[in-house]
């Protein structure tokens, strides 16, 4: 994944706690985000605090600028998002954090700037401070619950960002060293395993036997075996059947005090 | 917004710090999780320090059960997902989280119980740990610095729960009291408007004119004002024009030194 170089400046007003500055640091740069500003924050910054919080962010911290006042941090910037808890009553557009970003991106492209704002720690953002923003951003979580960690909202804001440069595919299976396996592999496997369990008897119910090979079968090809597994898989085989490398001299069939005992 | 009460269960294996335990705690209620284990702490559990940083989240921490090892943590569960910074060299599905999510919600209602794995601050998870999961859940953040928070790792896993069982339209407007205003009341602003802008001489070039009251309307409907938004610009035209309450006596024009001044 690649994350642009052109993306939100983070705006924390009147922060409360150097370790949550420090935590949002690192938030953002697990998300790509490096244009932190402060403004007027309640707790010493620099501070040995917010470094260590911040768990190698330091280069966030080291460049994140300091202003007097909001309309101040936001002076350079032409798109505006004030987070919050709940949305306020005011009359102003209100959007998820999905379509923030998805705005952001436009927007950048364009060629403007772009930043969030948060508030502090207990009392948020002033309806004033809120005014300044082109919209509002509310989390939807527990309405019973709702009151984030600043540094987990920022990660919040940081996470819609990132997952909409990400291109993985939503579901892969890792095949290891080994290519998934051909399918004239699985069945050559399969059919030997079919006669060996004719021979033995497992399948001896003639009504049951297609079912039970069909559930087999539904069974391998479900758990995508590669080339590798299916070698292992016949050393099994082998193993069980024949027996080669037996400890237990003269045995036919295993020795089921181990299951019993 | 509801959030289910049949919701993923969070195991915390070897965490090390308390109060990674109890953001992790309060991250899991924003989010409508309550099930939370925790396999061998390397810190005291209970600890008030974890308390603290729940930040009211006490109930989850109160619930939460302690382990010996992993896999007595996982035992009544169905499904289970690693979450880890980069997917492992290992034969297994691998999937987004919010893919993860998606499949979560078909195994709860079929009845199934699901969980996360997260694993210790530093170390993560083991190889043999993964293993005991169904699929590994990496999160696509900067590959740079990848390292996540364990709280903040948390919060993404919860963040997807919630956000999956929101139904809050992406964008909306907030009218505040008053209803988003008539076609009508528009129109007729805007057409007092013209009258005055066209007496005041600020139209009086014909070529420009059609072009200014298009973007004058354009402008006044992008803001999509309310009725009471309406009836304020109609006060506010009347004030400027007639100035019924100027206190500078015998003006008929406003007084331009506060701006040049």
């Amino acid at each position: 994944m690649t994350l642009p170089d052109a993306a939100p400046a983070i705006v924390l007003v009147r922060p409360q706690l150097a370790e949550n500055i420090g935590t949002a640091a690192r938030a953002m740069l697990n998300c790509g985000l490096r244009d932190l500003r402060l403004v007027r924050p309640r707790c010493a910054f620099p501070d040995e605090r917010a470094n260590r919080a911040a768990s190698g962010a330091d280069a966030v911290l080291a460049a994140a600028r300091l202003y007097d006042d909001v309309a101040s941090a936001l002076a350079d910037l032409n798109v505006v998002y004030a987070t919050c808890p709940r949305d306020r009553d005011m009359v102003k557009p209100v959007i998820t954090p999905q379509a923030a970003i998805e705005s952001v991106k436009v927007a950048l492209a364009a060629g403007s700037k772009v930043g969030f704002l948060f508030g502090a720690e207990r009392t948020g953002l002033e309806n004033d401070e809120i005014t300044l923003a082109d919209a509002m951003v509310p989390f939807p979580v527990n309405p019973e619950f709702n009151s984030l960690n600043l540094a987990q909202a920022v990660l919040l804001v940081g996470w819609e960002w990132a997952r909409s440069h990400d291109e993985t595919p939503s579901r892969r299976v890792r095949t290891g060293r080994g290519k998934p396996a051909t399918k004239s592999e699985i069945d050559e496997f399969l059919s030997r395993l079919e006669s060996e369990l004719d021979a033995c008897g497992f399948l001896r119910n003639p009504l049951m036997r297609p079912v039970a090979i069909r559930n087999l079968r539904a069974f391998f090809l479900r758990a995508r075996p590669n080339s590798q597994e299916i070698r292992t898989a016949h050393g099994m085989l082998t193993g069980l059947v024949e027996r080669p490398h037996a400890t237990r001299a003269g045995k036919s069939r295993p020795d089921r005090r181990d299951r019993e005992g």
